[in-house]
């Protein structure tokens, strides 16, 4: 099957908003082996997009289309949908239902503008949309169907994941495609592909690609297969995976399965901490909260985390953690012994069965010869022992953030299955 | 002037990367007052290429094409132009020259493969690449200029810069685009359109276009207008909006200005608090560090920051922020008393001007009938005065936890804003 992403919106051609609906989407298909031959966006222009809607269909057996469904009058889709498929908008009676109650258990009234979302081309599947008031549509043209959906990002997810990708797969009879993710930590793209060069060559042999999907701190190795039996698939990757693991057991901190999310580094160590009712306490500094939101952006997380302190000055790392004062005027609170503190105290602080500490200079400024922009100390401490280690990252503040965390936490892990 | 930007690339059709060239291009075109009319992305594919071409001709005046320039055989873009404009590839002797100083400069062999990267199209304008190895194509067809760029963003990016934009300015007498974004927290957007349709069915007068970008918490509207005197477009979009403001005044917490980035509330929260040279300390307890890294991500946050305390658990609200334990047992942790004890005694321990504090219940489970899932408090405390707040949000986890954290810092900034 051939499918094309359609991307609706003046935000997107003058460049205010990045598409990631498209590439989330295309990763989706591409995981149940339907293939995207064309992507475009356009404005919220009748014209421009009954013309893109042609040219799809001329390409495409699908075609995937969000944005543009706001009860606001610069959106068109809905209209413009009305009008190509020759459709009058007639009232949804469950949508409208549906529409009043998500309004009325806001406590808001439901407004005329509220109301008109329910209304829908006649003759198209609704999509129920979970997250919001714009409800999905589905309606076929020739051979070429046409799937619209909202442009924010939470909505259009929820909507593919529970009722868009399961019909698609029940109406068709997909090829089997299997994937699996070797998650690593620790080493960079290009060492990682030297390290794993004849293996990789060797890939070709069992109709396995190999694709290197490099993130600041995390580099995934994705292996894919497609073909008519799903054991045999499984069988064949699986069994690559266990020679992967034999030269690169050290970096690899997870797995991601088929059909399933990535698990962050956050994920793993918390179902780690699950599994034996174990908890943690963080002392971030110049991660300043992303470890600690990390965590707590899981549901559940309040199993296993018990806080966080932030001491972003040396005086609250003094105060609240108690760090020696005279540190800061010998070694510095970028150093082994402020960590090592941090994490100590912390521990003591909330009781936790595990600490992790961070400081370091995020940078751009406050870098000094002896220790540059992207210098990290990580400690990680269990009543039993703690253990520090140093990190030189790069220049720019966003990735050293991003970078810190993602090695403070798969120091944490390999601390957590140490101590067991 | 009309522009298309096309992406050729099988990398972005499986979605393994995202298109961020084309949000580039884009902002940089519509700065000089180029309006884009379509964006694609299209396979390493001879046959799409030359469709995804065809179309653009009929649409645009200018195509930017990237990708598909590098050395290796899935990359075809410059075979397929040559094949598109019928001009044979002959060996450029000036980008010879280039290509070989680039590789022994770095002390590398130039091989054939390198040398064929100095054939061009005959006719066609070369464009440097001061930061690589591929050059640059610009190429007119009838009345259309295409011209082609290699995918890599620091290259593409300086080819433009340094090269394109000026040719594009120097050659073309172009209109005059202006834009201004108002940003609002505290309103949905079916809500505000209501308040301002009088204001909006009028701009139609003035030339002005409306759009609304909703994010979780903030909904953003864009006054945009083409014209031949920037001046004129200015003082009409600047007129148009202090009328806005008269209807919406509370709502609105910044302005984006023109080819500026888009302030965060963590932004303008920030900068209010460098102007005084005053400081912020913050206790979360359910958004869990979010605020506190959406501080912290922005460089010099150490001017104004202090630190955080996320107290996940009663008993570290209790030990660490002095919450009366007995309100556990009465009240809740998700109450008025506790965001106001926990904002005042996080203000006392970071010896801050000002403190934030949040307690609520983010979901999906913990909700009761009392306090459903989406129930926060929020507090701001200063020496002086603690105010509370009570919103009721959403079913989703993440979502509740990106609004708690809007609304708390647009709270926050009308409190810095009264205190004065």
């Amino acid at each position: 099957m051939r499918a094309e992403i359609l991307t609706i919106g003046d935000e997107i051609l003058i460049g205010q908003i990045t598409n990631t609906n498209s590439v989330w989407i295309a990763q989706e298909l591409n995981l149940i082996g339907i293939k995207i031959v064309h992507m475009a966006s356009v404005a919220d222009d009748e014209a421009a997009i009954v013309n893109a809607f042609d040219n799809a269909a001329a390409r495409a057996d699908l075609v995937f289309i969000t944005g543009g469904l706001g009860p606001t009058k610069d959106d068109i889709t809905k209209k413009t949908f009305s009008n190509y498929f020759n459709a009058e908008l007639v009232m949804d009676e469950k949508v409208l239902e549906y529409v009043s109650s998500f309004f009325i258990k806001r406590g808001k009234e439901v407004t005329e503008i509220n109301r008109n979302q329910a209304l829908i081309p006649k003759g198209c599947t609704v999509i129920h949309n979970p997250n919001g008031t714009a409800p999905g549509m589905w309606m076929k043209k020739d051979r070429t169907v046409f799937i619209s959906m909202p442009g924010v990002p939470y909505e259009m997810k929820a909507m593919m994941t529970e009722s868009i990708l399961p019909k698609i797969k029940k109406e068709n009879n997909l090829p089997h495609i299997y994937h699996k993710t070797v998650l690593t930590n620790g080493i960079g793209e290009s060492a990682l592909s030297e390290m794993i060069e004849s293996w990789e060559d060797n890939l070709i042999n069992s109709n396995i690609k190999l694709a290197y999907l490099p993130q600041p701190g995390v580099v995934r190795l994705r292996l894919s297969s497609t073909g008519l039996d799903k054991e045999t698939l499984k069988k064949s990757i699986d069994s690559e995976i266990e020679k992967l693991n034999k030269i690169i057991d050290t970096y690899i901190f997870g797995y991601e399965n088929y059909g399933e999310e990535t698990p962050s580094l956050a994920e793993v160590v918390s179902q780690l901490l699950r599994e034996k009712k174990q908890t943690l306490a963080l002392a971030e500094s110049c991660t300043g909260g992303y470890i600690s939101s990390m965590f707590t952006g899981i549901a559940g997380a309040s199993e296993i985390f018990k806080g966080a302190i932030i001491p972003y000055t040396n005086k609250a790392k003094h105060d609240l953690l108690e760090v020696d004062n005279a540190l800061f005027d010998t070694v510095g609170a970028v150093s082994k012994e402020c960590v090592e503190q941090l994490a100590q105290n912390a521990l003591k602080k909330f009781g936790s069965d595990f600490a992790l500490s961070v400081s370091g200079i995020a940078g751009p400024t406050g870098g000094t010869a002896d220790k540059p922009v992207g210098t990290v100390w990580i400690a990680v401490a269990s009543k039993e022992k703690t253990l520090a280690f140093k990190f030189l990252f790069g220049d720019n503040r966003q990735r050293n953030i991003i970078m810190t965390s993602n090695y403070a936490l798969n120091t944490l892990r390999k601390f957590i299955l140490k101590s067991r």
